[in-house]
């Protein structure tokens, strides 16, 4: 068997999924209202599809095939990875039966229906059963799928792969260490002053700021575009369209901009990736953590930094010309206000990470049995008591906030946390390796910055598992330390201790 | 075996579809340029697996099952209808061997390339070779479709079904004779002055206007939506989802008018099929004639009637003041100018048939071996001169001007003239049937008549074939004295003979 015909193969898969993508993007961007309910049957008929091609009995010969050691062996690099995560979805997909894996599926979109109606009558009770189900379900996943040391880990695989949940414990243990003490020290400081920053932002010109820092990221246009969206995402539908999407709140332009910025890091990624990976499994990011580091660099070490505002805040009052009152400097200290709050996709970069750890704890301590669904509110808020100091006064600001648990993603929050770690790491690596970074920051020259980004991680697609991409490109393992050495330094200077 | 599973599989092949209209319709609205190119193999797949559904093994067990006689006896009218459409699919995809059809496509592909080339160059010699592969795998098809009389009878099936050229034959014999003095009449007689309709016109203006036409028109925007484009079209996404698309011409607001009036003709046909055939094989329009004729009402006999502008130049001069200096009634006069032309797609509502009757002579003598590809540059320009009196300069504005050769699509060209006499055959029958139509035009109330489209035409889909449907809805065979009687009525009066 040729190899080559292994890839046809999976150019095929890659077409279905390109078409899912299209549909996906347009659902959440386009869609006429009434065309919404029978496009979900055409996305469930393409996942479907796609499912079937990966677990097909020509996809087992594939798998057993390539991976006899004699063959595996004779493979190149690339090839080998591509075998390897193939092989992976491949025995993911057949591990659970399908009426098995079908029936999650449905109880995960009952989990979304009835966790929003419990989230808007705070009503923890009702969203409880379903819970229990969907918990129930991935207990018996994690079973089927193996795992080494401890349950979580197979939900850690799906999207953060060779991570485990002791590599995740180990960072954690250090971070919280020096996190809490450091967000105490904040809060006990006196905050800027973020006022001036509400206001009256039109829709237009909002998009226009918008269009202009993905300009300034080198963001390419001829392949990819900016939507209007209600929760933004980035999504790559095939080669040479990597598409971003943000959200206009006319009275803060901050969610625009620095959301922009967030899933033009994303898309940056995508559109990195090397030609030659188009249409194999290797051609996508290195785990959802990685992907995460990536968007975050843009939103907050390079969105949030002095450096870029000292050029881009001409922009800025060109298009909003009422900024011209405040100082660049006050200006940058208002976007960086940190403040313990309950909710976390409304959390600054330095409280965010807690949020994280919040959400590990709990989920790895479900999946283990050493707590109850029926325990969660209570837990959480005893843990919001002890990190941050405050308490939600409802469980909608408080457990029910996020829809990850009733969509049945257990596993994926870590990424979150992950990503920010792995940005700091990447960053101060770079700094090392472009010597004037910060000054071609502040000249609004980003393309050095973007080279280096695309050449040490955005390339390599899925080639390499996070565990060595991060060793790869900073020479040493994934550490809570230069985060903690990043926040230190701009919040010691920006809250003056 | 139960109609159930028919209908479940024809779902499925429904969803493919709704896909791959999805990926057209990015494709030529949306998608960045580098996107453009690994989008075609995504669309071509979609095609493969629809074609591969509606003649695979499984469909073959349903049309031989399904058109036993004693089963089909037992079948109602709806899903006879869908089980001979069906089965009309099967033989068609079966009839030729796929390795040839693939060779024909491959062909076409190039067609288009090298008749854009030509074009260009205006150098039918260069378009020649590829064409004559065209026309002579379209002869295989033709004798592998089997038909009764005529070659030409098979192609025309893919477009207009149950129409024979016989029937187009005798249509075009009497609007000939009647056409061709009157347009010569015309000609001798003063036209109406248009310079006044140039200017300048911005594009969100010129998209204000488009919506409000629609909104006129009854079109459901939340089941659909207004999109810009090179090549405007209308497209059915899927149930509850049909897409308008226009053009704006910076220096004329005509094209995207009367083109967003023309596309929404077509879409309020798509929104008006009954729900009850959504996913089944007669959930379309009845033919692409059919389809024309609901396009060219709302296009000409609504939008270019004086009724239609007593009310609506109101709307325009609101958007476009400088149309406060001329009168409704000049207004009205400036937009239906008669005037032979060389070109079809610029061509008035009164010529446009000419430009159908001439291709259609061709393609029949084609087909049928009475002319060879290498005299059609002379057999053109001699029909421009018997018919029109004029004589094109050139070949890219005589015989090279349509893409349809170039992508294989003989026969096609008759459904624009069909839709022109089915619409004026329909609209007699609905000014019959609705006393008062010109008044409710007149005072801006679209729904009445929308609704009698609806009732009468839209909501059967393709349930019957357009011979029928003609003769149920105005209880008469298709006849070009409709068509005559109200060009005769609208253009004497504006010409004032």
């Amino acid at each position: 068997m040729e190899i080559k015909e292994f890839y046809d193969y999976m150019k095929e898969i890659s077409k279905i999924q390109n078409a899912a993508a299209l549909v996906a993007w347009d659902m959440r961007t386009k869609i006429p209202s009434k065309g919404a309910r029978d496009r979900a049957d055409v996305m469930g008929k393409l996942s479907r599809m796609t499912f079937e091609m990966e677990t097909s009995s020509k996809m087992a010969e594939f798998v057993e095939y390539f991976n006899r050691s004699k063959v595996k062996d004779s493979l190149n690099e690339i090839d080998k990875r591509n075998v390897y995560l193939a092989t992976k979805q491949y025995r993911r997909g057949k591990a659970i039966p399908p009426e098995k894996f079908e029936k999650f599926m449905i109880a995960c979109a009952r989990g979304e229906t009835v966790w929003q109606e419990a989230k808007a009558e705070s009503n923890f009770q009702k969203f409880k059963p379903v819970l229990e189900e969907i918990i129930g379900y991935l207990k018996d996943f994690t079973d089927m799928f193996s795992y080494e040391e401890n349950r979580y880990d197979a939900l850690l695989d799906e999207f953060e792969p060779s991570t485990t949940t002791k590599d995740i414990q180990k960072v954690i243990d250090g971070l919280k260490k020096d996190l809490i003490p450091f967000i105490k020290k904040l809060s006990n400081t006196k905050r800027p002053d973020d006022t001036a920053l509400k206001g009256k932002f039109d829709r237009s010109l909002q998009e226009r700021l918008s269009l202009e820092a993905l300009k300034v990221m080198n963001y390419d246009f001829k392949a990819g575009r900016l939507d209007e969206t209600e929760h933004p995402f980035t999504i790559g539908i095939g080669p040479g369209d990597v598409r971003v999407t943000t959200k206009y709140d006319p009275s803060d332009l901050r969610p625009s901009l620095f959301g922009t910025m967030h899933e033009g890091g994303h898309a940056l990624y995508e559109q990195g990736i090397s030609e030659k990976y188009f249409r194999m499994p290797i051609g996508t990011g290195a785990s959802m953590g990685i992907h995460e580091s990536q968007s975050r660099t843009w939103e907050n070490m390079i969105g949030r930094s002095k450096a870029f505002w000292k050029f881009f805040y001409q922009k800025l009052t060109d298009i909003f010309p009422q900024y011209g009152k405040i100082s660049v400097e006050d200006f940058y200290k208002a976007i960086n206000v940190v403040e313990p709050s309950l909710v976390r996709i409304e959390a600054d970069e330095v409280t965010y990470n807690l949020h994280i750890i919040i959400r590990f704890e709990i989920e790895e301590a479900l999946i283990n049995d050493r707590v109850k669904v029926s325990d969660l509110p209570d837990i959480w808020n005893a843990k919001m008591r002890e990190y941050f100091g405050i308490e939600p006064s409802n469980d909608a600001e408080g457990v029910l906030q996020d829809v990850h648990w009733a969509g049945g993603q257990l596993g994926y929050f870590p990424s979150y946390m992950l990503g920010n770690l792995y940005a700091a790491q990447f960053f101060a690596t770079a700094q090392k390796e472009i010597p004037d970074l910060e000054e071609q920051i502040s000249s609004g020259d980003l393309k050095p910055f973007r080279k280096w980004q695309k050449e040490k991680i955005h390339r390599y697609g899925a080639l390499y598992d996070p565990k060595d991409l991060i060793v790869k490109v900073t020479g040493e393992p994934l550490t809570h330390k230069y985060f903690m050495d990043y926040i230190t330094k701009k919040f010691s200077e920006i809250y003056e201790f």
